[in-house]
Protein backbone atom coordinates (compact mmCIF):
# COMPACT_ATOMS: atom_id res chain seq x y z
CA UNK A 1 0.00 0.00 0.00
CA UNK A 2 1.21 3.42 -1.00
CA UNK A 3 0.59 7.01 0.38
CA UNK A 4 1.80 10.12 -0.43
CA UNK A 5 3.49 12.10 2.45
CA UNK A 6 4.16 16.41 1.56
CA UNK A 7 6.08 17.82 4.66
CA UNK A 8 5.27 21.21 4.54
CA UNK A 9 7.05 24.37 6.43
CA UNK A 10 7.32 27.93 6.13
CA UNK A 11 11.05 27.72 7.63
CA UNK A 12 13.44 24.43 7.01
CA UNK A 13 11.03 22.00 7.07
CA UNK A 14 13.20 19.78 9.78
CA UNK A 15 10.75 20.01 12.24
CA UNK A 16 7.99 19.12 10.27
CA UNK A 17 9.64 16.20 8.98
CA UNK A 18 10.95 15.15 11.92
CA UNK A 19 7.53 15.13 13.81
CA UNK A 20 5.78 13.18 11.20
CA UNK A 21 8.67 10.47 10.83
CA UNK A 22 7.64 9.88 14.14
CA UNK A 23 4.35 9.08 14.59
CA UNK A 24 4.51 7.28 10.29
CA UNK A 25 7.20 4.81 12.15
CA UNK A 26 4.36 3.44 14.00
CA UNK A 27 2.42 2.15 10.59
CA UNK A 28 4.01 -0.72 9.05
CA UNK A 29 2.63 -2.45 6.12
CA UNK A 30 2.29 0.84 4.27
CA UNK A 31 5.19 2.63 1.98
CA UNK A 32 5.02 6.66 2.02
CA UNK A 33 6.55 8.33 -0.41
CA UNK A 34 7.74 11.66 1.15
CA UNK A 35 8.07 14.95 0.27
CA UNK A 36 9.09 17.72 1.33
CA UNK A 37 8.49 21.07 0.82
CA UNK A 38 10.59 23.81 2.64
CA UNK A 39 10.57 27.62 2.47
CA UNK A 40 6.86 27.79 1.86
CA UNK A 41 6.74 31.65 3.12
CA UNK A 42 3.98 33.87 0.67
CA UNK A 43 0.83 33.24 0.25
CA UNK A 44 1.85 32.78 -3.22
CA UNK A 45 3.89 29.86 -2.70
CA UNK A 46 1.35 28.38 -0.28
CA UNK A 47 -1.16 28.59 -3.19
CA UNK A 48 1.32 26.80 -5.80
CA UNK A 49 1.36 23.77 -2.97
CA UNK A 50 -1.58 23.56 -2.35
CA UNK A 51 -2.61 23.62 -6.19
CA UNK A 52 0.19 20.94 -6.35
CA UNK A 53 -1.80 18.41 -3.50
CA UNK A 54 -5.13 18.99 -5.77
CA UNK A 55 -4.02 18.05 -8.27
CA UNK A 56 -1.79 14.95 -7.48
CA UNK A 57 -5.31 13.68 -5.26
CA UNK A 58 -7.29 14.26 -8.15
CA UNK A 59 -4.70 12.42 -10.54
CA UNK A 60 -4.33 9.38 -8.05
CA UNK A 61 -7.89 9.47 -6.57
CA UNK A 62 -5.97 8.74 -2.88
CA UNK A 63 -5.93 11.49 -0.34
CA UNK A 64 -2.10 12.44 0.55
CA UNK A 65 -1.49 13.28 4.14
CA UNK A 66 0.31 16.92 5.02
CA UNK A 67 2.33 17.16 7.73
CA UNK A 68 3.04 21.17 8.89
CA UNK A 69 4.63 23.82 10.78
CA UNK A 70 3.35 27.10 9.53
CA UNK A 71 3.38 29.70 11.63
CA UNK A 72 1.58 32.78 9.71
CA UNK A 73 -1.93 32.07 9.92
CA UNK A 74 -2.68 33.20 6.22
CA UNK A 75 -0.46 30.46 4.84
CA UNK A 76 -1.85 28.37 7.33
CA UNK A 77 -5.39 28.41 5.98
CA UNK A 78 -3.87 28.13 2.39
CA UNK A 79 -2.34 25.25 2.62
CA UNK A 80 -4.79 23.87 5.18
CA UNK A 81 -7.38 23.95 1.92
CA UNK A 82 -6.16 21.56 0.02
CA UNK A 83 -7.43 17.80 -0.48
CA UNK A 84 -4.98 15.99 2.25
CA UNK A 85 -5.34 15.27 5.69
CA UNK A 86 -3.73 17.73 7.50
CA UNK A 87 -1.72 17.27 10.58
CA UNK A 88 -0.24 20.76 11.64
CA UNK A 89 1.77 20.87 14.89
CA UNK A 90 1.06 25.04 15.48
CA UNK A 91 -2.71 24.92 14.57
CA UNK A 92 -3.10 22.13 17.01
CA UNK A 93 -1.12 23.90 19.60
CA UNK A 94 -0.94 27.47 19.45
CA UNK A 95 -4.22 28.39 20.89
CA UNK A 96 -3.83 26.09 23.90
CA UNK A 97 -0.36 27.21 24.27
CA UNK A 98 -1.64 30.67 24.31
CA UNK A 99 -4.10 30.26 26.81
CA UNK A 100 -1.82 28.41 28.88
CA UNK A 101 0.84 31.21 29.08
CA UNK A 102 -1.47 34.54 28.96
CA UNK A 103 0.18 35.64 25.79
CA UNK A 104 -0.37 35.82 22.79
CA UNK A 105 2.55 34.07 19.77
CA UNK A 106 4.08 36.04 17.90
CA UNK A 107 2.60 34.00 14.58
CA UNK A 108 6.05 34.74 12.45
CA UNK A 109 8.06 32.78 10.45
CA UNK A 110 12.18 32.54 11.22
CA UNK A 111 11.73 32.82 14.97
CA UNK A 112 13.74 29.70 15.72
CA UNK A 113 16.55 31.62 14.18
CA UNK A 114 16.85 33.37 17.59
CA UNK A 115 18.74 30.35 18.64
CA UNK A 116 21.60 30.57 16.34
CA UNK A 117 22.75 34.00 17.36
CA UNK A 118 26.20 34.62 17.26
CA UNK A 119 27.15 33.42 20.55
CA UNK A 120 25.86 30.08 20.25
CA UNK A 121 26.70 29.82 16.10
CA UNK A 122 30.26 30.14 18.11
CA UNK A 123 29.78 27.67 20.35
CA UNK A 124 28.74 25.44 18.05
CA UNK A 125 31.22 26.08 15.12
CA UNK A 126 33.84 25.70 17.63
CA UNK A 127 33.05 22.20 18.74
CA UNK A 128 32.49 20.97 15.40
CA UNK A 129 36.35 22.24 14.73
CA UNK A 130 37.51 21.01 17.74
CA UNK A 131 35.98 17.41 16.90
CA UNK A 132 37.65 18.10 13.16
CA UNK A 133 40.72 18.82 15.08
CA UNK A 134 40.96 15.83 17.79
CA UNK A 135 39.88 12.94 15.06
CA UNK A 136 41.77 9.67 15.69
CA UNK A 137 43.67 10.62 18.01
CA UNK A 138 45.18 12.95 15.21
CA UNK A 139 46.40 15.20 18.41
CA UNK A 140 45.96 14.25 21.58
CA UNK A 141 47.30 17.73 23.68
CA UNK A 142 44.37 19.35 23.79
CA UNK A 143 42.15 17.11 26.14
CA UNK A 144 42.21 19.39 28.56
CA UNK A 145 39.79 20.80 26.66
CA UNK A 146 37.36 17.74 26.20
CA UNK A 147 33.81 17.37 27.18
CA UNK A 148 34.46 13.71 26.80
CA UNK A 149 36.70 11.32 24.78
CA UNK A 150 35.25 8.59 22.61
CA UNK A 151 37.67 5.54 22.52
CA UNK A 152 37.15 2.02 20.50
CA UNK A 153 38.30 0.18 17.13
CA UNK A 154 38.30 1.61 14.08
CA UNK A 155 35.14 2.27 12.62
CA UNK A 156 32.92 1.50 15.62
CA UNK A 157 31.50 5.01 14.70
CA UNK A 158 33.30 6.80 16.72
CA UNK A 159 33.52 10.31 14.43
CA UNK A 160 30.14 10.68 13.24
CA UNK A 161 29.17 10.60 16.60
CA UNK A 162 31.63 13.23 17.77
CA UNK A 163 30.48 15.34 14.70
CA UNK A 164 27.17 14.62 16.02
CA UNK A 165 27.64 16.00 19.23
CA UNK A 166 29.23 18.96 18.23
CA UNK A 167 26.34 19.94 16.05
CA UNK A 168 23.66 19.15 17.69
CA UNK A 169 24.69 19.90 21.53
CA UNK A 170 27.67 22.09 20.95
CA UNK A 171 29.71 19.04 22.99
CA UNK A 172 33.63 19.43 22.08
CA UNK A 173 34.07 15.47 21.77
CA UNK A 174 37.64 14.28 20.51
CA UNK A 175 37.65 10.36 20.07
CA UNK A 176 40.97 8.14 20.47
CA UNK A 177 40.90 4.59 17.90
CA UNK A 178 42.43 1.82 20.14
CA UNK A 179 44.78 0.00 17.80
CA UNK A 180 46.44 -3.27 18.09
CA UNK A 181 49.33 -1.92 19.41
CA UNK A 182 47.84 -0.44 22.25
CA UNK A 183 46.50 -3.67 23.10
CA UNK A 184 49.80 -5.49 23.43
CA UNK A 185 50.33 -4.19 26.46
CA UNK A 186 46.81 -4.06 27.78
CA UNK A 187 47.19 -0.93 29.55
CA UNK A 188 45.19 2.62 28.71
CA UNK A 189 47.20 4.28 25.98
CA UNK A 190 49.78 6.73 27.34
CA UNK A 191 47.65 10.18 26.40
CA UNK A 192 44.81 8.87 27.78
CA UNK A 193 45.75 8.20 31.39
CA UNK A 194 45.27 11.63 32.26
CA UNK A 195 41.79 12.12 31.13
CA UNK A 196 40.56 9.10 32.58
CA UNK A 197 37.22 10.89 33.99
CA UNK A 198 36.63 12.22 30.47
CA UNK A 199 36.25 8.45 28.67
CA UNK A 200 34.04 7.07 26.72
CA UNK A 201 34.04 3.48 25.11
CA UNK A 202 31.99 2.24 21.68
CA UNK A 203 31.82 -0.98 20.99
CA UNK A 204 30.43 -2.77 18.12
CA UNK A 205 29.31 -6.59 16.96
CA UNK A 206 32.05 -8.28 15.46
CA UNK A 207 29.67 -9.27 12.40
CA UNK A 208 28.39 -5.45 11.76
CA UNK A 209 32.15 -4.09 12.25
CA UNK A 210 33.17 -6.43 9.61
CA UNK A 211 30.38 -5.27 7.21
CA UNK A 212 31.48 -1.70 7.57
CA UNK A 213 35.57 -2.46 7.27
CA UNK A 214 34.34 -4.68 4.20
CA UNK A 215 32.89 -1.47 2.20
CA UNK A 216 36.36 0.16 2.99
CA UNK A 217 39.01 -2.24 2.41
CA UNK A 218 37.38 -5.67 0.99
CA UNK A 219 39.61 -9.05 2.11
CA UNK A 220 41.99 -7.42 4.01
CA UNK A 221 43.06 -8.48 7.24
CA UNK A 222 41.84 -5.70 8.84
CA UNK A 223 38.15 -6.78 8.06
CA UNK A 224 38.55 -10.31 8.90
CA UNK A 225 35.83 -11.58 11.30
CA UNK A 226 39.07 -13.10 13.29
CA UNK A 227 40.68 -9.67 13.36
CA UNK A 228 37.19 -7.86 14.67
CA UNK A 229 36.51 -10.56 16.71
CA UNK A 230 40.05 -10.69 18.33
CA UNK A 231 40.51 -5.97 18.88
CA UNK A 232 36.50 -6.27 20.17
CA UNK A 233 37.09 -8.61 22.55
CA UNK A 234 40.65 -6.64 23.93
CA UNK A 235 39.12 -3.27 23.79
CA UNK A 236 35.88 -5.16 25.90
CA UNK A 237 38.24 -6.43 28.18
CA UNK A 238 40.15 -3.21 28.73
CA UNK A 239 36.98 -1.16 28.90
CA UNK A 240 36.00 -3.58 32.13
CA UNK A 241 39.28 -3.44 33.41
CA UNK A 242 39.68 0.30 33.89
CA UNK A 243 36.22 0.74 34.43
CA UNK A 244 35.42 2.74 31.87
CA UNK A 245 31.92 3.55 30.83
CA UNK A 246 30.87 2.15 27.47
CA UNK A 247 27.75 1.35 24.67
CA UNK A 248 26.97 -1.13 21.55
CA UNK A 249 26.31 0.98 18.84
CA UNK A 250 25.33 -1.75 16.50
CA UNK A 251 21.71 -1.56 16.98
CA UNK A 252 21.57 2.67 17.20
CA UNK A 253 21.76 5.60 15.41
CA UNK A 254 24.09 8.16 15.35
CA UNK A 255 21.42 9.94 17.34
CA UNK A 256 20.80 7.37 19.54
CA UNK A 257 24.83 6.49 20.32
CA UNK A 258 24.85 10.42 21.00
CA UNK A 259 22.30 10.90 23.32
CA UNK A 260 22.69 7.60 25.42
CA UNK A 261 26.71 8.74 25.95
CA UNK A 262 25.03 11.96 27.40
CA UNK A 263 22.60 10.51 29.37
CA UNK A 264 24.95 7.64 31.04
CA UNK A 265 28.14 10.18 30.77
CA UNK A 266 26.03 12.65 32.65
CA UNK A 267 27.72 15.67 30.28
CA UNK A 268 26.26 18.82 29.89
CA UNK A 269 24.81 20.32 26.28
CA UNK A 270 26.35 23.79 25.81
CA UNK A 271 23.93 23.82 23.55
CA UNK A 272 20.49 24.24 24.77
CA UNK B 1 8.90 35.69 33.21
CA UNK B 2 10.33 32.06 33.66
CA UNK B 3 8.24 28.71 33.02
CA UNK B 4 9.86 25.14 33.74
CA UNK B 5 9.46 23.01 30.57
CA UNK B 6 10.23 19.39 30.38
CA UNK B 7 10.70 17.64 26.74
CA UNK B 8 10.36 13.68 27.70
CA UNK B 9 10.30 10.59 25.40
CA UNK B 10 11.13 6.74 25.24
CA UNK B 11 13.59 7.54 22.56
CA UNK B 12 16.55 9.91 22.12
CA UNK B 13 13.96 13.51 23.00
CA UNK B 14 14.90 15.08 19.49
CA UNK B 15 11.60 15.06 18.23
CA UNK B 16 10.25 16.12 21.43
CA UNK B 17 12.46 18.82 21.91
CA UNK B 18 12.25 19.92 18.20
CA UNK B 19 8.58 20.06 18.23
CA UNK B 20 8.25 21.81 21.64
CA UNK B 21 10.92 24.36 20.71
CA UNK B 22 9.62 25.44 17.28
CA UNK B 23 6.02 26.02 19.47
CA UNK B 24 7.78 28.06 22.19
CA UNK B 25 9.92 30.10 20.20
CA UNK B 26 6.76 32.11 18.94
CA UNK B 27 6.38 33.25 22.82
CA UNK B 28 8.85 35.91 23.09
CA UNK B 29 9.07 37.59 27.09
CA UNK B 30 9.08 34.28 28.79
CA UNK B 31 11.74 32.90 29.86
CA UNK B 32 11.77 28.89 29.26
CA UNK B 33 13.91 26.36 31.66
CA UNK B 34 14.12 24.04 29.32
CA UNK B 35 14.92 19.91 30.51
CA UNK B 36 14.97 16.87 28.24
CA UNK B 37 14.95 13.86 29.93
CA UNK B 38 14.89 10.74 26.78
CA UNK B 39 15.05 7.40 26.98
CA UNK B 40 11.91 7.05 29.54
CA UNK B 41 10.96 3.59 28.47
CA UNK B 42 9.70 1.56 31.20
CA UNK B 43 7.01 2.32 34.08
CA UNK B 44 9.14 2.59 36.46
CA UNK B 45 11.09 5.44 35.16
CA UNK B 46 8.39 7.60 34.15
CA UNK B 47 6.58 7.14 37.41
CA UNK B 48 10.38 8.34 38.80
CA UNK B 49 9.63 11.41 36.21
CA UNK B 50 5.75 11.82 37.06
CA UNK B 51 7.25 12.33 40.59
CA UNK B 52 9.84 14.25 39.81
CA UNK B 53 7.38 16.93 37.84
CA UNK B 54 5.05 17.22 40.66
CA UNK B 55 7.32 17.83 43.43
CA UNK B 56 8.89 20.84 41.01
CA UNK B 57 5.27 22.13 40.49
CA UNK B 58 4.31 21.86 44.35
CA UNK B 59 7.76 23.61 45.33
CA UNK B 60 7.63 26.21 43.13
CA UNK B 61 3.60 26.70 42.72
CA UNK B 62 3.84 26.56 39.08
CA UNK B 63 2.53 24.27 36.60
CA UNK B 64 5.29 22.74 34.29
CA UNK B 65 5.22 22.23 30.36
CA UNK B 66 5.31 18.51 29.08
CA UNK B 67 5.79 18.17 25.63
CA UNK B 68 6.39 14.66 24.83
CA UNK B 69 6.79 11.76 22.07
CA UNK B 70 5.81 8.84 24.19
CA UNK B 71 4.82 5.94 22.08
CA UNK B 72 3.34 3.32 24.54
CA UNK B 73 0.52 3.88 26.09
CA UNK B 74 0.75 2.86 29.85
CA UNK B 75 4.04 4.84 29.85
CA UNK B 76 2.09 7.59 28.35
CA UNK B 77 0.00 7.41 31.07
CA UNK B 78 1.68 7.40 33.39
CA UNK B 79 3.34 10.54 32.52
CA UNK B 80 -0.25 12.54 31.57
CA UNK B 81 -1.17 11.99 35.02
CA UNK B 82 1.28 14.26 36.57
CA UNK B 83 0.81 17.56 37.32
CA UNK B 84 1.86 19.73 34.37
CA UNK B 85 0.46 20.92 31.34
CA UNK B 86 0.96 18.62 28.57
CA UNK B 87 1.00 18.51 24.62
CA UNK B 88 1.68 15.08 23.29
CA UNK B 89 2.19 14.52 19.90
CA UNK B 90 1.22 10.74 19.75
CA UNK B 91 -1.72 10.96 21.92
CA UNK B 92 -3.17 13.73 19.87
CA UNK B 93 -2.34 12.62 16.15
CA UNK B 94 -2.38 8.54 16.04
CA UNK B 95 -6.10 7.84 16.87
CA UNK B 96 -6.80 9.93 13.92
CA UNK B 97 -3.81 8.28 11.81
CA UNK B 98 -5.34 5.22 12.74
CA UNK B 99 -8.73 5.79 11.52
CA UNK B 100 -6.71 7.93 8.09
CA UNK B 101 -4.85 4.45 7.58
CA UNK B 102 -6.94 2.09 8.44
CA UNK B 103 -4.59 0.35 10.31
CA UNK B 104 -3.84 -0.19 13.81
CA UNK B 105 -0.17 1.60 15.18
CA UNK B 106 2.50 -0.54 16.22
CA UNK B 107 2.59 1.31 19.58
CA UNK B 108 5.90 -0.18 20.02
CA UNK B 109 9.54 1.87 20.81
CA UNK B 110 12.32 2.68 18.63
CA UNK B 111 10.77 2.59 15.37
CA UNK B 112 12.44 5.13 14.16
CA UNK B 113 15.78 2.87 14.41
CA UNK B 114 14.36 1.18 10.82
CA UNK B 115 15.22 4.60 9.21
CA UNK B 116 18.48 3.88 10.50
CA UNK B 117 19.17 0.08 9.16
CA UNK B 118 22.09 -0.77 7.45
CA UNK B 119 22.10 0.61 3.86
CA UNK B 120 21.09 4.08 5.15
CA UNK B 121 23.66 3.88 7.73
CA UNK B 122 26.71 3.45 4.79
CA UNK B 123 25.06 5.77 3.00
CA UNK B 124 24.96 8.35 5.48
CA UNK B 125 28.89 7.18 7.02
CA UNK B 126 30.14 7.20 3.79
CA UNK B 127 28.82 10.85 3.22
CA UNK B 128 30.33 12.26 6.27
CA UNK B 129 33.59 10.59 5.38
CA UNK B 130 33.37 12.46 2.08
CA UNK B 131 32.59 15.26 3.39
CA UNK B 132 35.70 14.64 6.04
CA UNK B 133 38.30 13.56 2.97
CA UNK B 134 37.08 16.41 0.54
CA UNK B 135 37.23 20.10 3.14
CA UNK B 136 38.56 22.60 2.79
CA UNK B 137 40.29 21.84 -0.83
CA UNK B 138 42.78 19.31 0.47
CA UNK B 139 41.88 17.29 -2.29
CA UNK B 140 40.46 17.84 -5.67
CA UNK B 141 40.77 14.33 -7.51
CA UNK B 142 37.23 13.03 -6.04
CA UNK B 143 35.00 15.72 -7.27
CA UNK B 144 33.53 13.81 -9.46
CA UNK B 145 31.47 11.42 -6.92
CA UNK B 146 30.28 14.79 -4.84
CA UNK B 147 26.65 15.87 -5.45
CA UNK B 148 27.39 19.41 -4.65
CA UNK B 149 30.74 21.66 -4.22
CA UNK B 150 30.35 24.47 -1.66
CA UNK B 151 32.76 27.30 -2.93
CA UNK B 152 33.64 30.66 -0.74
CA UNK B 153 36.12 32.56 1.38
CA UNK B 154 37.81 31.11 4.17
CA UNK B 155 35.42 30.96 7.53
CA UNK B 156 32.04 31.54 5.73
CA UNK B 157 30.58 28.32 7.04
CA UNK B 158 31.67 25.50 4.15
CA UNK B 159 33.04 22.77 6.38
CA UNK B 160 30.11 22.40 9.01
CA UNK B 161 27.42 23.00 6.10
CA UNK B 162 28.96 20.16 4.35
CA UNK B 163 28.81 18.40 7.21
CA UNK B 164 25.55 18.46 7.97
CA UNK B 165 24.25 17.99 4.24
CA UNK B 166 26.14 14.89 5.20
CA UNK B 167 24.98 13.67 8.43
CA UNK B 168 21.34 14.79 7.78
CA UNK B 169 20.55 14.53 3.91
CA UNK B 170 23.44 11.62 3.04
CA UNK B 171 24.21 13.88 0.71
CA UNK B 172 28.54 14.31 -0.58
CA UNK B 173 29.35 17.45 -0.52
CA UNK B 174 33.04 18.77 -0.56
CA UNK B 175 34.35 22.39 -0.61
CA UNK B 176 36.93 24.48 -1.39
CA UNK B 177 38.38 27.38 -0.32
CA UNK B 178 38.80 30.85 -2.58
CA UNK B 179 41.96 32.29 -1.52
CA UNK B 180 43.71 35.51 -2.36
CA UNK B 181 45.78 33.56 -5.09
CA UNK B 182 42.85 32.19 -6.77
CA UNK B 183 41.72 35.80 -6.94
CA UNK B 184 43.95 36.95 -8.72
CA UNK B 185 43.90 36.48 -12.42
CA UNK B 186 39.81 36.25 -11.35
CA UNK B 187 38.77 33.08 -13.29
CA UNK B 188 37.42 30.16 -11.05
CA UNK B 189 40.60 28.06 -9.72
CA UNK B 190 41.79 25.28 -12.09
CA UNK B 191 40.06 22.18 -9.71
CA UNK B 192 36.98 23.79 -10.48
CA UNK B 193 36.09 24.11 -13.64
CA UNK B 194 35.52 20.76 -15.26
CA UNK B 195 32.66 20.54 -11.77
CA UNK B 196 30.92 23.95 -13.05
CA UNK B 197 27.49 22.16 -12.75
CA UNK B 198 28.35 21.14 -8.92
CA UNK B 199 29.36 24.27 -7.67
CA UNK B 200 27.40 26.70 -5.09
CA UNK B 201 28.78 29.71 -3.49
CA UNK B 202 28.32 30.97 0.30
CA UNK B 203 29.20 34.56 0.75
CA UNK B 204 28.54 36.58 4.10
CA UNK B 205 28.75 40.08 5.43
CA UNK B 206 32.55 41.16 5.86
CA UNK B 207 31.23 42.71 9.65
CA UNK B 208 30.39 39.09 10.27
CA UNK B 209 32.85 37.65 8.86
CA UNK B 210 35.14 39.61 11.52
CA UNK B 211 33.77 38.42 14.33
CA UNK B 212 34.12 34.72 12.95
CA UNK B 213 37.80 35.33 12.04
CA UNK B 214 38.69 37.20 14.69
CA UNK B 215 37.71 34.55 17.30
CA UNK B 216 40.63 32.37 15.47
CA UNK B 217 43.16 34.90 15.21
CA UNK B 218 42.52 38.61 16.32
CA UNK B 219 44.23 41.62 15.09
CA UNK B 220 45.12 40.51 11.74
CA UNK B 221 45.52 40.73 8.31
CA UNK B 222 43.46 37.65 7.79
CA UNK B 223 40.55 39.16 10.29
CA UNK B 224 41.05 42.31 9.33
CA UNK B 225 37.87 44.50 7.98
CA UNK B 226 39.56 45.71 4.72
CA UNK B 227 40.62 42.35 4.30
CA UNK B 228 37.11 40.82 5.01
CA UNK B 229 35.57 43.26 2.42
CA UNK B 230 38.38 42.44 -0.25
CA UNK B 231 37.99 38.87 -0.08
CA UNK B 232 34.03 38.77 0.07
CA UNK B 233 33.58 41.76 -2.47
CA UNK B 234 36.41 39.61 -5.15
CA UNK B 235 34.14 36.13 -4.25
CA UNK B 236 30.64 37.91 -5.15
CA UNK B 237 32.11 39.04 -8.52
CA UNK B 238 33.58 35.90 -9.67
CA UNK B 239 30.07 34.15 -8.70
CA UNK B 240 27.98 36.17 -10.64
CA UNK B 241 30.37 36.38 -13.87
CA UNK B 242 30.73 32.93 -13.58
CA UNK B 243 27.34 32.52 -13.00
CA UNK B 244 27.13 30.66 -9.81
CA UNK B 245 24.20 30.06 -7.58
CA UNK B 246 24.93 31.38 -4.01
CA UNK B 247 23.40 32.76 -1.03
CA UNK B 248 24.58 34.87 1.81
CA UNK B 249 24.99 32.93 5.19
CA UNK B 250 25.18 35.79 7.86
CA UNK B 251 21.68 35.61 9.42
CA UNK B 252 21.23 31.76 8.74
CA UNK B 253 21.42 28.94 10.68
CA UNK B 254 23.43 25.20 9.75
CA UNK B 255 20.25 24.15 8.90
CA UNK B 256 19.04 26.85 6.77
CA UNK B 257 21.80 27.19 4.82
CA UNK B 258 21.73 23.36 4.10
CA UNK B 259 18.54 23.22 3.37
CA UNK B 260 17.95 26.47 1.52
CA UNK B 261 21.39 24.90 -0.21
CA UNK B 262 18.95 21.71 -1.27
CA UNK B 263 15.92 23.64 -2.41
CA UNK B 264 17.98 25.84 -4.88
CA UNK B 265 20.73 23.57 -5.88
CA UNK B 266 17.83 21.07 -6.19
CA UNK B 267 20.34 18.07 -5.45
CA UNK B 268 18.58 15.03 -4.52
CA UNK B 269 18.72 13.37 -1.01
CA UNK B 270 20.05 10.29 -0.46
CA UNK B 271 18.34 9.96 2.78
CA UNK B 272 14.83 10.31 2.76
Amino acid sequence: MHRTVFFISDGTGITAESFGQSLLAQFDHITFDRRTLPYIDTPEKAQEVAHHIDTHCTETGIVPLVFSTIVDETIGKIIARAKAKHYDIFATFTKSLEQELHIHSAHSIGRKRQIDSNALYSERIGAVHYALNNDDGARTNHYDKADIILIGVSRCGKTPTCLYLAMQFGIRAANYPITEEDLEDFHLPEPLRAHRDKLFGLTIEAERLVAIRTERRANSRYSSLRQCNMEIAEVERLLTKERIPHIDTTHFSIEEISTRIIASAGIERRLK
